[in-house]
């Protein structure tokens, strides 16, 4: 929706042109270039064909050449492939900024198509064009009735803004809200996103006044970081549905795209980063987008039931159990108001059961009491029919009262066919009305989630004062002995960026050893540091609970054991450490896996069967706040015994967060790590310690 | 469905009666009598009113009372409600079998309500009367167009039989399912269900040869075990919406109803026990419904998803992939014959993409294929609009395939008006059709949840020779001594029925404790036993971990730690048992509390945090069946913990199966036990321990 400003979005010109050229105008039945023609005859400004064997296509002048068509601000291409792409270039040269690629056989299709989309994205790179496609249905803008589709219908006029990644759901869309009332802004199929994508079209949405909310339908997001910023930047509603969520709807969709559909994790965890709501199906995505289109934003998250039937009553109730809403406690005032209002046998609280017998002027008074309380932020008006109330009336006073107290309401009308016309009157009035009370409820519980997304700070990523030099060094060495995983380096890497690992220090003779031993509190865990011995416990290699008097002795075995197992290795010396009874704190595991679209995907959970059997995880896009990483820690079921359940101390959790942020930070640093877990980092009521570190590099 | 028999059910005169009496019956505009006996207008059989000042109403004869109505097999009582106790009487007096109550305020109302429901259920027992309600809108039986109901519509005939403890929610979802051509065969507002319930109502469907499958809305089940056990028996799915599931929502539900909502964890299990489909909305009750009132079951869980749209396609494989259903993958010879059919472009591996300028032959071709194929056990149809698709040839070709295949088939017509009426038509042959693919891939789950439900053995509760009358000697003696709790006790109940406890024995002297000592393996733990200490550990009457030779001593300060503690106290002995250590095996919990609908409701779960913090538990109401005890264990996400996770050896499962078992067998046989736990059962890969025991009786 956006601050209302003189400039227009920097996309205006591709839904609302003054001029649009067709290329491929013609009047040959069942042709897409004969759809698009007819579905612009509405449209208020200018239109000219591109056909060279034509003079005028079902009224509509044409032209030879796009170079001749009287400067459009927008072409639409809807010739064969090869010619398409001519068709962009002349539009680059010719100075027409938009371009809506219709066509399709570019990267949908083999690799001949792969090449000609790289075509299509140099030259739009070259002219600086706005390009749509390809493989697009084309866009559609009501505020002009500009409609270059080729689909079947137009939509009504409404202010939600659809971008969809597939064109055939469009057209269902377009289709089915119309028959419901519902009307949209601006429509855009973005087929391939060759150069225009959901961040281009987020942006421009959110700039269009009109707009009160985005809606999309995507099976891929290719700069997932980019996207983040431009939603978290959208003052608009975003809904999304992203599909291809499980296993075999990621591989349809990579199968029907061609692109890689990334990990759902990410998606996920990104998505509510963004501030989107995610929809899980097409219901849920409309339901939801046309309570936020409608209704105000709640000023709480108290809702108040009215209906005249106990049982739908129970069932609105039990779907704001299942919701983030509360029900409304009533205050004294209400409820004496509603006792004088109500007849004996009727409910004075919450749900309000107006009972059977109740007429459109009962519904009044109990909605107005309602919508009058403070503790009520929204209500939910349920009736079933009856002989003395006319759903057509009661949409009329549920109108009314929207509009006299600006509090958001959706309605149930539980009937047949005269309750499915009252309904589409509400929903033309913008407000949603459904026969089930969970669906009212669930769009409530939208715009809830919209009121808590809408004023949420989005803060900077953590940021500490790091050595990032000294860390490039340490990858640096190991990448230039050909290895991709870091083995004793990992305690140099974690100092550098300040997560603490228990005392102690790689020496190079026993005396050091027994020096460096003295200094720690406790036995001593002492390995052998050989960048030619991977794995050291297969040698005999670690040594755990070293006391004083053998330090010097370990010293000499571990030395032995690496010359034993290969005589010219390099042994760098040995690592001392403290040696940290894991069993006093809690272990955690803090992990990092990189997502090809949304960058580093950060894991935190509780080490042990938590992560491996429970699979009891939290996920951020890094780098992550602190705000985000506090979630991460809050939100896992286990977090109770990170917070003294069971009678044992907390420990420290604030330490937990910020060895989060460290990590965010260095993986960031470094975007040449795919893949790193610190596990355990064990965390007691002092602090936290990281014990172990793995790491992977790709070069 | 049942097996038709030529034997009707036993309340066929409720909804299929010759001759029926409305005693209230008049024309007085706005009354329920006139419009019950307006409903009755096109019943094929014979109608009377009772009116003592009316001769006839509406071109009904009226008589002046009952027992002059010259023997009709159903009363419709809608007089006030010291009349209509009168009426109901005289019904038992004149041999009358059946009466529907229809007069409100009975026990939903005050003290006075509760008294007449009282005598209604008496004067119902004395004459054995069949009665519905009261305060219920009446019953409907479509095969005769009997409906003596006093809502507004009559609903369309169909297979669907639906019980509802609400009236206005029968009221809502009759004049709803018309607008969409959804048909029902029997219907009955229970009311309050002073007499017949919903048992009776699952028995009396499934006797009905015309009845496809029974829904139902209810707020409460009052005889649980009687439920599970007509719903076992009932060879009809039965979908059920049980509302008061949340806090909010049973709250809600008691207020409206009187009844106490009872646990919900007790209706899921429960439900879940009766092979009953819980529906959590009216959407998902209706949906799941309509699938099984039309569609064959299924002969695998195997999905063909056929759409002319990738988009919706991927959609549908998402909601797959939700569901306990599976995408089929083809045989070479579907493909190979998809291949042949379908032009170039098109996927011919699920989903089939048959792209968008398909028509209905190649949706046709597609379809027959898919059918045709042995991994796929139901189909959906998935089509967007297009300029060459219609969607009413579409639903002809859907009803022609499911009708030559007999493989369940779901539709989703995704557009506007003409996807509606297409739809329309598919809904009234018996095929389910949507919008959101979401939709129709739910209803394809609860056919598939039917299918395994349809084929379950229920087995017998398990059975243990037990010791009951030692058993039923300890918790007398506790009972005698006036303690509702068991202390000491615990260990003989543990043993009476077969559950393994730690070795030992009481005893009354140093010489013998010592004896008993020696007689266990390793250490000990020693604990006074007196009546009059509840809390041993305050007073130091426990001692965990006694070595052989302070045996004896720990005797002689046991007993004075009692004397010290009351010195006249009744000492009793000390119990000497192994000391079992629970670090070696895996503690469990098993439990139980006692629920007013459903009696015993079993818990089992890992101990400590897992009950505790993650809540990670599973319920079944007892007695319970091996299957059962066995489910209980394997359905907790700690399960692999059991099984050996991270590289353990698996604990005796077999064990805590049998030991559920027998804790079941001890709670059935002893109804006075209200609460109980096992804490820890711990369990080794040798057995099981139960370590403690809490109970509570209710005398």
């Amino acid at each position: 929706m956006g601050v209302p400003t003189e400039s227009a979005g920097s996309l205006t010109d591709l839904f609302a042109p003054r001029r649009v050229a067709v290329v491929g105008a013609t009047d040959r039945e069942g042709s897409v270039g004969r759809a698009i023609v007819e579905n612009l005859a509405p449209f208020g400004g200018e239109v000219v064909g591109v056909n060279p064997s034509r003079e005028s296509v079902l009224g509509v002048d044409c032209v030879d050449s796009l170079a001749e068509a009287g400067d459009p601000d927008v072409a639409v291409v809807a010739v064969p492939p090869d010619a398409a792409v001519e068709a962009v270039r002349t539009a680059g040269e010719v100075g027409i900024g938009s371009v809506v690629v219709i066509t399709a056989g570019f990267g949908e299709t083999g690799s001949e198509g792969v090449a000609r989309e790289r075509d299509l994205r140099e030259i739009a790179a070259e002219y600086e064009l706005d390009l749509v496609g390809p493989n697009s249905l084309g866009v559609i803008g009501t505020g002009t009735g500009f409609n270059a589709t080729f689909g079947p219908d137009a939509p009504l006029e409404g202010s939600i803004s659809f971008l969809s990644q597939s064109g055939a759901f469009v057209t269902s869309v377009v289709d089915w809200a119309r028959d419901r009332g519902l009307g949209f802004r601006n429509v855009v199929s973005l087929g391939n996103k060759a150069v225009l994508d959901e961040v281009d079209f987020v942006r421009e949405f959110d700039e269009d006044p009109e707009t009160d909310v985005i809606v999309g339908y995507l099976e891929g997001i290719d700069d997932g970081r980019g996207f983040i910023e431009a939603a978290r930047a959208c003052e608009t509603p975003i809904v999304l549905v992203k599909s291809g969520r499980t296993d075999a709807g990621a591989r349809a969709a990579s199968s029907h795209t061609g692109a890689i559909a990334g990990s759902d994790r990410a998606y996920e965890a990104g998505l509510e980063q963004a501030g989107v709501l995610r929809a899980q199906t097409v219901q849920e995505l409309f339901d939801a987008a046309e309570t936020l289109a409608g209704q105000p934003l709640p000023e709480g998250d108290g809702v108040a039931v009215v209906t005249n039937a106990g049982g739908p009553g129970v069932m609105a109730t039990d779907a704001v159990g299942d919701s983030r809403l509360s029900l409304s406690s009533f205050s004294e005032e209400t409820t004496s108001r509603l006792r004088e209002a109500m007849p004996d046998a009727a409910s004075v609280h919450n749900p309000i059961d107006v009972i059977g017998d109740a007429d459109v002027s009962r519904f009044r008074d109990a909605l107005a009491a309602a919508t009058a309380d403070p503790n009520v932020g929204m209500a939910t008006v349920i009736a079933a029919p009856t002989a003395v109330l006319s759903f057509d009336a009661l949409a009329e006073t549920i109108l009314a009262i929207r509009e006299e107290t600006g509090v958001p309401i959706v309605a149930c009308l539980m009937g047949g066919e005269s309750a499915r016309i009252a309904s589409g009157a509400l929903s033309e009035a913008g407000v949603p009305a459904h026969f089930d009370p969970a669906r009212a409820i669930e769009g409530l519980d939208a715009l809830d989630e919209y009121r808590e997304i809408g004023s949420r700070e989005y803060d900077d990523p953590m940021s500490f004062d790091v050595n990032r030099e000294r860390a490039r060094e340490v990858l640096d060495r190991a990448t230039e002995r050909g290895d991709n995983r870091i083995g004793v380096e990992a305690t140099d890497l974690l100092d550098a960026y300040g997560i603490p690992t228990p005392e102690g220090a790689v020496v190079e003779s026993p005396g050091e050893a027994e020096r460096v031993a003295r200094g720690v509190e406790g036995d001593v865990v002492m390995k052998i540091v050989s960048p030619d011995i991977l794995h050291k416990s297969d040698i005999g290699g670690v040594r755990v609970g070293v006391a004083d008097g053998e330090v010097a002795d370990a010293y000499e075995d571990l030395v032995a054991r690496a010359r034993n197992y290969q005589s010219d290795a390099t042994v760098l010396g040995v690592q001392v450490q403290e040696l940290v009874d894991t069993e006093e704190g809690v272990e955690t595991i803090v992990g990092m896996t990189r997502d090809p679209q949304f960058g580093p995907l950060l894991l935190f959970g509780l080490g042990g069967i938590f992560v491996e059997v429970l699979e009891d995880t939290a996920f951020r896009v890094g780098p992550v706040s602190e705000r985000e990483a506090r979630e991460m820690v809050g939100e896992i079921d286990a977090a109770p015994l990170l917070r003294g359940a069971r009678g044992r101390e907390p420990v420290d959790e604030a330490g937990i967060v910020e060895a989060i942020g460290r990590l965010s930070q260095f993986v960031t640093d470094f975007p040449e790590i795919v893949e790193l877990d610190i596990n355990p980092l064990v965390a007691t009521p002092d602090g936290v310690c990281a014990i172990d570190l793995q790491l992977t590099v790709e070069p």
